[in-house]
């Protein structure tokens, strides 16, 4: 518990893209704070007392209250804390933009990255795949205009929508691995989005969040192994 | 066109809720507009246009700008006229707490009020009332909460989780009717609600944007005829 941002705890999981955000936020505006990890395949009396709606990760509890859902929480962080750069754009419209591309990426985008290794047909696999291309190739012409010329969606600095996207990058990578080198961020195809991973990825408000590809392809293996009966039942 | 506001225009439809949440917002910053209205079953080029990935309503077009998703809109009016009361909470919780229920309606339980009557078996119709009804279990206890006696989530004034709720109450009271009078808004299990429900439907911002009853039930029996063979095949 740090002593000048008041009592600030994350309930959360390391391998979660939506845990990622609040401790990547947190990380641009320097507030310390304590991130009570959940056991996979539980869940805690506090998680379910703090989001008894959802009983979803991540939570923020914030001097005991909680705030719920990834990107409400990195709004709320960022306007709690002016103790660094501003996370959302100060402008009307970037701003309305930059949400507009997050809610793609977690309404339409992300659920393919789950989708496609997951897929019970050879068919499916390639309608998710198809998906995530097209999806990427979107957020390409996004980048391309939102970034005018600089490192990030956000400009100089991570913003919004590179955490909403970049929280993501983990698994998109563990992703390409599993389906066998199928090639989604692309040199070709994606120029602009490969440099904008590279940055993101060793900024020093998230290189110690997102974990190595190695890491989170020993944990799908868990995963998998959990879910696939499911899913071919 | 009005002359203060700058260009403003708003491509939606009368029935559409999703659509109406902008149109009060606009009300409450008495912000002029001029409406366009999408005919209902094709897009326009405009739409089309401005909003290419979704291809949804509503769209606001300020001085030639798209700005898409229904919340997004409605945040984007209020940090950009101040030319009516804020919209969002001021403290920075209370905010979180509105995003919050705003997503759970549009995420969880407005799917519900479209199933409920589309659904091909009795079982999974009375599945889509339960759902709705426990939603508005939790939808009370959070109005309880969030208005603190006042008449509005937003307090005094219609905030935005009376905006993106109540604009669902025209479609909510239709359903009531086409599955036979179920009872979902009741004034046993929900009678914060049910007071709530009659202020906001005769809030100058609001009474003439939500649709009577009657007319909605019209326009869903051309929208049901267009569906069921879809859905039953």
């Amino acid at each position: 518990m740090a002593s000048n941002n008041g009592d600030v705890k994350l309930i959360g999981a390391w391998a979660s893209p939506y845990v990622m955000r609040p401790r990547i936020a947190l990380n641009v505006k320097s507030v310390e704070y304590e991130f009570l990890q959940e056991q996979f395949g539980s869940k805690s009396e506090l998680l379910l007392k703090s989001n008894p709606v959802h009983k979803k990760i991540p939570v923020l509890l914030h001097n005991g209250k909680p705030i719920c859902e990834s990107s409400i929480i990195v709004e709320y962080i960022d306007e709690v804390w002016s103790s660094g750069p501003s996370i959302l754009p100060s402008d009307p419209y970037d701003r309305a933009v930059a949400r507009f591309w997050a809610a793609y990426l977690d309404e339409k985008w992300f659920p393919n990255v789950r989708a496609a290794p997951m897929a019970a047909t050879e068919e499916a696999k390639n309608a998710a795949v198809e998906q995530l291309k097209e999806g990427l190739a979107l957020l390409e012409g996004a980048y391309g205009e939102i970034s005018k010329g600089k490192d990030f969606f956000g400009g100089e600095k991570i913003g919004f929508l590179d955490i909403a996207f970049g929280s993501m990058l983990g698994w998109l990578r563990a992703v390409q691995v599993i389906l066998g080198g199928v090639k989604l961020l692309d040199e070709e195809k994606t120029p602009g989005l490969c440099k904008w991973a590279v940055k993101f990825s060793a900024d020093p408000a998230v290189k110690d969040v997102l974990p190595e590809t190695e890491k989170l392809l020993e944990f799908a293996k868990i995963l998998m192994a959990k879910m696939k009966p499911a899913s071919s039942s």
